[in-house]
Parts: structure tokens; sequence; C-alpha cells
């Protein structure tokens, strides 16, 4: 099977005269599919643009560049869909807990729109922009001061005209329902995605009731994004489908999961893990993780298929090439991969050469390297969630009284 | 202790005014510590520009605006020294086994330079000129027409005034050797780094022996760099240097070693294990495992630290914070990066936030996610080298009878 | 906390007059911990006495003094109950696929009887006579024709008096209820075991409900025995518990898992592992895993306790140890135990001498010493039950092309 | 290939009248293989008849019947040498540490000779007389005092005919050579055995050079016993053998190491690991693994092979299984095991009948079981040997005082 890579998503030296994309909505509904971006807060913070901690996304008007280069990459690997750099770019999370910015949120907002709409102009790509959850949520605040909050971000998102609009990342189905209640009011097509496994919510509203209430707000799109690796996630999202379908409605799916195999997580993911945030590299799916994902997903009715944290522009290549036959083409990334390893056949070392087959990489069980270390932890969450004293928003940095009685109780978890 | 981040090798938003930075003999006369770069190879790969197998470096050519932000995100990250993406861009590895390009190995080689030096002005590094390992030596061609390749790459080097000039990935301290020579008529400072391990070069030269060679061959800087991991690689250093000491010559001593955990290895390193080069993700170095590195090369006496495959712009970062005391300064991507986790002060779970301690994360075993991977592999090298048919170089791409002989052959080995 | 040895568990020098032990019944009502003994078939492969594959009994009639041995061992290390050697002694089982014993079934079931009766006598134990699944089940013979096998053991078992009887082993509850009608008639009380996790027997009937039809059919005792770790069959018990009291019926509870961690079980527990029955000594269980798992069953309202496959002597120490505060005293074999490494204050060394702590052993996670194996399995059961065909009974032994047969198979699984 | 089992080696039921065995040299000088037997404090250990700790073998007068059971069945498996249970029962280190024990050291040895004699009676082995390693030299007490502890024990030996000596368990040459020269005054064939590995002996005496000062004393045959796995013990031998071999000096040499994995010991082997001795489950050799062992041993040029701690009945039956084509014939424990896991031919599941093959066992990577555990520990040794007050010998049971600075220390270790 052969095909010719994608003609209108070569970028940097071509640029095709084009007409407006077609719309996400009526992609899915023609059974298309539509593969999404990586997480850009994790591969940006490895690039040395975003801090570990506040995950704030200043780096849309601070280094344009950088993030103009990831959109380009994740195009180039495939994707149709590129999300604003917008991820915790609500004002209340901008200025939690010391996190000193010289941009303001809406500076920062748009600044991510323009990025987003000039690569995806580069081939054959949507914009979307997106919310997600917010520490006024957590920290008991009303609906309506939620809403607030979502409304000052979609501002943005209206003037700079994206093609939809994706919620994601929230822990409670709930706020996620506010979210889309805002967003609905817009016209824009709406994409709801939550951080959720097989057992639900933080408040243990199951995904199939997840589902079902975020449909009723109006919705076009559920799914699930970061928090497990691809099994779980598609597990939860074909959970969400069953509870979509029994309840006699229609939707489209989505899948966003980590790129980092967490089969020990618990209901709150890989947050809980003691490798979060910065021991998590022997985690890392390899590519060929991703053909098996891709597939699964597929084979799930899922029809858009990204990734989230810890996915790298040669993940999002991987799902693209898995699902050549079905879209017909590859991605422009694939002239620089042989698909299952097909370029070591140029390889100067014999035994090497001999690893160019495809059972070869689908079989191997790769050895982490680190023989004192074990294959999984036990996870460390409190167990505390909305509204707990734990959990409510600061403006000031943490204090070092704070931390001590943090790191001793760390010690009795 | 409190670091101010460097002034002067900020980017982007900033340029300063300033004079030509001190050269690499200076600085390691004086006892700086030089920082080195990641491996471009590998990283690039990753970002869909270089394609595993031939590892050609085209993307200087077709795609410079990837390979510019590589450079600045190592720059940003700490690094001294920009090497030009030139590995393997030799003429008779350009056009090995089938590998189509459409830039001459003169205009990869220039548009490297350029792209080196460009984002060298943008800070206080150094541009290093390499030329590496030929097919031609693999394949028993002369002296002459070995170094007669090299020179070629050389001439571009002259034409664009690197600053140095290093020769690195040599499995056979003979062919290093030759290359040494030709670099030393040029009058640039020499850096020579072998990919060998404490075993000695393919051909059992001892690492002592190596440098030895090395050194009265006029290089003033040896080491070693890729193939094993920076505990295996800082001990080879270690033994090169006690060689030329009881030689009782004089060096400098350079390690860019894999970001992988390679325990397993045997003398030809990484190549021989199975994972390689598309199932090594859960071999992957922390940025933990990375301060341990740049405390064990320093402690060992070597003073121009950087990485090899593996190696991401944080990774770098994390060398240069380790060794921020004795250098007096944080590079510029510490901005976005609390020393030992300390971004998590400002993280929303609060037993996040309890991970933002030094021994925490120094003492983290951090797990696989794989129950069904073991730590270690086999390597499965064929124990063939220089002179061996396996090795010839061969201009067209490998036929499917060849690669059905190899299949069947890996089958035995 | 201090404990003296049990008086009347001493065995070889001592003897003491005793009246007839405290029935398993009588001892249950009074809240009693009433521990059970190891798997003799697996030990006994050990010793060299049973023949994995088959795994019959003979050796209570071939080797005596190798069981008797084994006996006291168990009665040494705290055990109440003798269960007869007796396992897969019914005459079908005996003949099964070219299996030639020079004992008869009767022959080896009573001097299993008189052996359990020798060694329960010299300490507080009660002897139980045991029957177990047949393959006369598995090949679908009728109700009759399978109570008519048990009928056939029990003669034996009432003839030579045993205090009570336990049906254990079953996969089919189905099964288990025939068993346990014909043990009822006895008038001796009964327990019956399942071998079963929490997804319920091999035709999916969950435990709860097979531990309802148990006790309907007159079982006073139900539980699980063999197939998988503690972890999972304490588990399983309590599903059962609460079955029974959601139905308003009453019973004991026992537990005698395997000694083998089994994280990566399916519903058919350990023998569809890929190292059962001959590559299971990294899965040991420890000591403390014993203790950990002894406080687990009784905090779970389990009272029965013992063990199965893979359960040496020094396993049902360690239970007896963990329970002495609520049982009052050690066992015997305690005088050459240090409670929690207490023995290693004699050590020579002294930072062995360092470890003679409770904290150290609680909390070490034991290295395999293996780093090329993994830490999980994939089982490779077939997903056939009861009437298949590959289950039926044969007398006649395997043949090569039944096997050649088989390993063809066992490549597409 | 078909073996029958051995004839004279039958035991239990039946009795064969025979002519006094072979001596050890005649078997050795004929180039027979000799099988040694496994580690009783170990086994006798987790049968309850042994504490770990003192490890003091006064189970031959207190419980001879299970020590009896044991060499049975060691005989059974295929043992030519019946070691008397004599490990560590000299006077001074049976008192040692407050282990009080109500049987004097000519007691257990006297009972320990005759216990070894009368199985070995039962079938084709010798028995052998052992001496190992004091506290006395540890405590650094004179040539001569350490001559006369030995001394006391052969006493026994002598007066019990034993059939030859072994001077076992050194971790110093020294000392060791000292055994050997008293043990040669009786006239009697005399072993000599470190527990060294291939870093050579606590005060870094090479193997080599251990191994000619041994034989130059008057060993005739020389090896290595317990600390390490087979392939390290096996290593170990080869070295003494080139070292004997350089010297022109002959021997003949013996192996019995543990029957676990230790891949990261140090020189000290596996005392120092975490787990010794209560979490050494995981690391246990399979049957297989032993296939191998024994198969090394033979191969380099090693003709007495047995075990140490960890071995049970089975390990020693597949190292004579391994080994039946060259001795022409199976152990009597085999009519109990099909070799390779033919038993399994006759399993009621096919998928497990499929499982009767070498290749299937042969290449299987057994799970461990704990996805929390490391597959290799860190060891832990203090550094400290002869002389140091740390070993001093000392009648009292260790203080709390003593156990807490020991508790301290270890933590900065």
């Amino acid at each position: 099977m052969e095909f010719a890579c994608s003609p209108c998503a070569c970028v940097g030296s071509l640029r095709v005269l084009r007409l407006p994309p077609t719309g996400i909505l009526e992609r899915l509904d023609a059974g298309e599919v539509v593969i999404g971006d990586g997480g850009f807060v994790f591969a940006l913070e490895k690039r040395g643009y975003v801090k570990a901690g506040p995950w704030t996304p200043e780096a849309a008007a601070e280094h344009p560049e950088a993030v103009r280069q990831l959109h380009r990459e994740f195009l180039r690997a495939g994707s149709n869909v590129m999300q604003t750099f917008t991820f915790y770019a609500s004002d209340d999370k901008l200025e939690n807990r010391g996190n000193k910015l010289t941009f303001t949120g809406a500076q920062i907002n748009e600044a991510a729109c323009d990025l987003a709409r000039e690569v995806a102009n580069e081939g054959d790509a949507l914009v979307a922009g997106g919310v997600s959850q917010t520490p006024s949520y957590l920290s008991c605040k009303s609906e309506k001061e939620v809403k607030a909050t979502f409304k000052k971000q979609l501002d943005v998102f209206i003037k700079k005209n994206v093609d939809f609009l994706i919620a994601e990342y929230f822990e409670h189905v709930e706020e996620a329902v506010w979210a889309v209640e805002v967003l609905k009011e817009t016209g824009k097509p709406v994409a709801a995605s939550l951080c959720v496994g097989p057992e639900g919510d933080m408040h243990g509203v199951p995904p199939g009731e997840c589902a079902v209430r975020l449909v009723k707000a109006g919705a076009q799109i559920v799914g699930v994004n970061c928090h497990f690796d691809p099994l779980t996630c598609v597990k939860t999202v074909k959970m969400m489908k069953e509870g979509v379908e029994k309840a006699g409605l229609k939707a489209h799916y989505m899948v966003q999961p980590l790129a980092y195999h967490t089969p020990d997580c618990n209901c709150q993911g890989f947050i809980d893990l003691p490798e979060f945030p910065f021991g998590l590299e022997p985690r890392i799916l390899t590519r060929w993780d991703m053909h098996k994902y891709a597939r699964d997903a597929y084979n799930a009715g899922i029809r858009f298929i990204g990734g989230c944290c810890g996915f790298e522009p040669y993940h999002i290549r991987a799902v693209a090439e898995e699902l050549a036959p079905e879209r017909g083409f590859l991605p422009a990334a694939s002239e620089k991969h042989g698909t299952w390893g097909a370029g070591l056949e140029m390889h100067t070392k014999p035994w090497v050469r001999a690893r160019a087959r495809r059972d070869y990489w689908e079989n191997l069980k790769p050895a982490s390297g680190r023989p004192l270390c074990p294959s999984m932890s036990s996870p460390d969450g409190w167990g505390v969630t909305k509204g707990h004293a734990d959990l409510l928003q600061q403006k000031e940095a943490t204090t070092k009284d704070q931390l001590k009685q943090l790191f001793d109780r760390s010690k009795t978890h």
C-alpha cells in the first residue's frame, strides 16, 4: 500500500492557494478521520518556554517563534486541528500562587489565536479555541462567576474567528457543562473533553452520564483528554459512547490521551503518580504504541483522534501513518519516515537493517535500562476535590510554612 | 544560592551588542565549564525533519527554520557550542543505499554553518564544525581517499570561518587520527571524540591508548560522544585521561553521551540494543539524571560537557543548572524552570506542591509503566567491523533479497 | 508483646496426653482463628514425590515418611487442620492420560487418612478429608456418575473417621454443589472452597451467588482456594460474604490462596500464566507478604486462614505469627524464628544486624535479580471450559500427534 | 535419549546390599561427575528447624527426623555427597551473641555424622565432614587458637569415619589455608571452598591466587560455594582453574553456588543485598536455570557440582537431569519428573499440555508478579572485614543500645 504525501500539507518552501477548510462537523459527519495535535505545555516545557507548576501559556506572546514552530511540526505530522495555545489562560489562573506574568490574559489569547491561524493556513487545518477548568470553580465560586471567566476568553476567540471551540481538561462535569453552555452561545461548533477515566469525574459521575450531560448541554463532540494513557482513554470514551447511545442521543467522539503509560493510575490520573511531572520519561509511548492506539480509537468509533501531554510531533505522525489507509494519504512528515521502520533499510549496520520490518517493532518489549526502578508506582493522591481548602485559589506564592506542612503531610500519605 | 539568568544569553526579544566570544581553548585553559549542545539528528527526527536510517542533515538546507529553532533552544538552555548540523554530511554518506537528496553536500554544509553562526551570535556561543566517520573507511578505502572526504567538508568550514573543529563519532581510532590530521592543517583548535566505551574501539584499542594517539595527532580536546549512557561515557573519558596523563601528555576533555540509560550495552553501544532506534523511549534520562551526570563529569575533570542522541533542550538546561555554582549563572531557559522542582510550589494540587524539593526528585525511582517489559535487553550485534562485506558502502537501495537474507540471519543471532 | 510457644504443639521429643480436639464448627463459632496447612502437591513436587502434570497423591502410600514430615512441619508452623493428602485421588483422575500407578485410589486415600491422623494427634489439629473437581464433570458425565466418584472417596473418610470434610478446588459451582450434597449425607461438618476469582466461576456465576448456592446446599464454611494470590482470594471471599449476608444466610469463611503473586491473572488464575507450573519462582511470596495476607484475611472476617500451592511451612508460620495476638500463642516453629527478623540480632555482620526490625522488612521492595524478565505476563488461556473436547478425559497418554497439534495452536494464541 | 533411574539410589521401601562406595578422588580422577547436595540451613529454616541469624545446626540433635528427610530428598535427587549438617557447629559460633543451645558442639557434630552416614548408605553417596569460617578468626585470634577450633570438630569426623573433608564458606583465604592444614593431618581427601567471587577474598586476594594457596596447602579439590549465583561462581572457579594451571599445579574443581540470581552483588555477595535473608524469594532459580548452570559448570571443567543456600531437592534433580547423558542415568526422583516438562502431557488443560517441550521452558522469561519492585538492588555492605570491631565475637546477646546504633548507622550507608 503506497500513499503520496498530502499535497496541501507542505510547509516552509511551498504555499498553496486554498479555499477555507471544511468545518469540523462537516468532516466528522462525512466520516472523515480528524487528527488532533499534541500537548503544547509539556512539549514547550522541555523546549524551555513553559514553566512546570503554573503551566501557563505566556509563550504565545513571549516567544511566538517557538510556539509557531511547534504548530508547524504538528501540522506537518498530520494534525487537522491547531488548538490555540491558551491552556490555563484565564485571568484567575494566570495570577495563581505568585505566577508573575508581564502579559495579560487577553494579550496571550490573541497572540495564540494569530499563531494557530497562521500555521493552520499553511495546511488543511482548523483553528480551535480552547477553555479549561478554572481555579474559580475549585474555590467554589458561583456558576455566574465561573461562566464570566470563560466568557472573557471567549470574546477573544470570537474576535479572532476561530473555527470551533473546545472545552477541555475538566475534572468535574458540572464545570464542563457550564463551559459548554457559555461556548454554545457563540453558534460555533462545540467539543467537550473531560480529563477523567473509567471511574468517572471527581464527584463520581460515571463517563456515560458525563457524556449525556455534555451532549444535552449542547456539545456536538464529546470525549476525554489528558490524565490517562491511550488504552484507558479509549476505554473511557467507549463508556461515554455507550451512555450517549443508550440515552438515544447522538454525538461525535474525540480522544486526546497522554503519551505516557499509566496502568497504575487511580481516578485522578497521572497527577497522582510520583513521577508527575518530572520523572515520566520511562513511561513515554513509542511510535509503535501510537499505531496501536490509533487503531483502537478508530475501531471504537472515535473519529477525532489526537494527543495531550507527552505527545511529540512524531507521535501524531504515527497516528496519521496508522490511519493512512482510512484517510487516503500520508502526512508531510512521512517524507522523513519509512513506515514501520523501513528507513532502516538504509542503515550501515546489517543487524540494524534487519529491524526494517513491522513484526519486529510490533512485538518488541522495550527495556527501561533502569534495573533499580519498578514498572509501576503507587499513586499518592490525597483524595481532596472541589471545595477543599487545599485546592482554594491563592494569588500569593506558596509560603515556606505552607510548604513545610505539605512536606510533612506527604510523609503520612 | 541564587543566580541571575545569563544577560547575554537572552534570545528572541532582546539582542545585546557583544564582542567576539572567547575561543574554546582560552575558556578551557581558564578552567571554565563549556556546555555543549544536544543531539540534532534524534531531536529533529522526532520533529519530522530527519530520516532515521540514513540520519543525514539535509534539513539544514531544506527546513532551516526547524534547525534554527533547535539551535536557539539549546542556546537558551545554556549551550556554549553550536555544532554545525553537518553530521554524516559527507558526499559518500549522503548517497549511501538509495538516500535520494536534492541538495549537495556543500549546500548542506554551508547552510548548516550559517544557521549555527546566526544563533551563536544571539548569545555567548562558539561555532564548531564537525566531521564524523565515513562509509569510505568502513569500505576499506585508502587513507588518502578518506582524508579527501574530510577535506571536502572542511573547505566549507574554513570558508564560513567556524570557531573550532570537532572530529566526532568515530568507532575506529585510526580513522579519527586521520580526521584530526586533516583538521589540524587548518590551524583551528581541534577536538576529537570517539563513540567507544570502556572496552575501547572496534579493533580493541583501549580508551587510554586511543586518547594518546589522538593527542599525538594534534587534538587539543579528547573524549567520547554517543553510543553509551552518561555513566559509561564519563568512565571512558576517565580512562582516556589516565592514559594521557600516564603518557606525560596534556589535553582537555569532553563528553557528550546519550540521553538513554544503557547498562546492558556491549562494545558497540546502543546500536546493538534491540530498541535502537525506535523503541528507546523508556531509557530516556530525566532531568535529575542529568544533574548527576553533570556533577560526575565535572568531578572527573571534564570541562566540555554536552550531549548527543536523545538530549533535548531541557537535558542541557539541567546540566547548566547543576553547574550554575561553578559557572556563576543560570541559563536563560531557567526563567521557565524552578531549580529542583521549585515551580511546583505554584501547582494547584497540594500533593504535587509537596514534590517541590530536591530530595524528592533525587531519590525517585521512576516506574516504566510497562509491566510486560524487562529492565534490560540482550544486545544483538553481529560482531562485524571495518572491512566486513556487510558494512561496505552501497549506493543503491538495499534490495528485497538482501533484506530477506538479513531477516533470516537475525533469527539465528 | 511476648508469647510462649503453644505447649501442646510440640512434636518429636514430647507427647502430651490430650482430649479430642474441639471440632471445626465449635472453634469457628467461638470466634477462634483456625489456621490451615499449605499446598502438598507443589511442596512435595519440589521434594521429589509428586509428578507435575497429573499431580496425583500416590506418595501417601508410596513415600509415607515424606508426607508425614510435611504434615509435621505444617503442624509445627501453626496449622490446626491436617488435610488428608487426597487431592485428585479419585479413580477417574488417577488413571487420566497414561498416569500409571501401582496403588488404587482406596489405598492412597486410606494411607493419607492415617498419616494426617497420626500427625494431627501430635498437636492441636483436626483431620479434614478432601475431595476436588473431577475429569468426569469436565467430560460431561451425569450428576449421578460424578456424585458416585465423590462417594467412593468419601467411604474411606468415613471409615477413617475424619473430623470434617472439604470440597475444594472446584472451577464450576455446579460440581461443587454436587460434592457438598454428597458430603452432607455423612453428617460431618462440610466446607466448600472454589478456585475462582472476582469474576466468578468458569460459567460466569459471580462469587456472591456461588457462595449462596453452596450454603444452601449445606456447606457451613465457604470460601476459595488456589488459582489466585492472597490479595485476590481475600477480595473474592469478601464478595462471597457480601452475597451470603445479602441473602440473609449465615456461614463461616475460609481462604487458602496461592503463595504466588498473580496480579496478571485472568479468570482461570495461575494455570493460564506462562510460568505455570515450572517458572513460578519469582512470584513466591515472602514471609512478610504473608503477614499482610493474614491481617487482611482476618480484617475481612475470615477465620479459617490457610494456604494452597506454593505455601511452605514458613509461610504458614508467618500467618500464625501475625495472628499470635488474636490466638494468644506462637506456633512451635517460632522457637526458630525471631518475629519480624529479630533473629538477625545474632548475625555476625553489623549491617545485617541492622535489618532486625519490622519497618525494614515491611517496606522492602524485593528485587527479582532478573533484569531480562518483566514483572507481569500475558495469560494464555484458550477460553475453553466444561464440555469442550479439549478437556475430555482420556485414559491413554497424550499422543505425539495430539501434542503437535497443541504446539501449533499455542503459537496462534 | 532414555535413562533408567539409578537402581542403587532407591530409598524408602527398598534397601540394596552394597559395597563401600568409591572414594571422592577415585571418582574425580576417573572423570565422573559428582553431584553435591543443597543448602541445609536455608532449606531447614523454611521448614522450621534452623534459626536465621545464628544459622546453627542444632537440628541434627534436636529434630533428627527433619534432617534425615532432607538428606534423603537430596540423595533421591541425585546427590553423591551427603555433607554432615555441621555448618557453624564450632563451639565459638554456637555461643555467639546469645544463641542459647541445649546441645554441645560435639553432640551436634556426632548426630550430624550419624544422619549423613545413615542416608548415604541408602544410596551411592559419600559422607563429607565440613568445617567453616569461625568468629575466632574475625576476632583476630591466633592461628593456633583458630586451628584448635577446627581440630575439635575434626575429632568427631575422624571418630565417625567420614569419607572426606570439606573446608567451606571461607571469606579469607588465610583462614581457609589454616583449615586445610588441619584437615590434611587426618590423611582424608580434602576439598577447600571459599565464598568469594571474581574480585577475590575480603583482603583482595584474586581467585587464581587463592586457589594456588589452597592447593599448595594440600587441598585436592578447590572451588567456591555460597554468596553468589551460579553464573558468578562458575566464572570464579574458572579463574581459580586458570591460576592453578598457570602455576603448573593440578587439582579438581568444585562449585556449590546459591540458588538465587545475584547480578547486583558486590564483593561480599548476597549478604549485602537488602533482601538477605528474608526477601530473596523473587531471586530463586527455576529448574531450567539449573540446567543451564549444570551445563556451564561441566563445560568449565568442573566435576564436583552441587549447591548451597536456596537449593532445594528439585534444583539438584535438575542438575542431575542435565548431566544424565554424562552420568549415564537419571536420579531416583526423576520417576516423578518428566524431563523438560514432559509430565505436562498429562495435564487436563490443553494449553498447559502445549508447554510440555524444552524450547518453551528454555526461552521463558518468568515474570516476578511484583510490578512495584525493581529487578536489581543496591548492595549495602559497610566495607568492614577481619579485625574490625563490628565483627568481633560477643557471647552476650546484642543489646538494645547496640541495635539502636546499628539502625542509625544503616541510614547513612
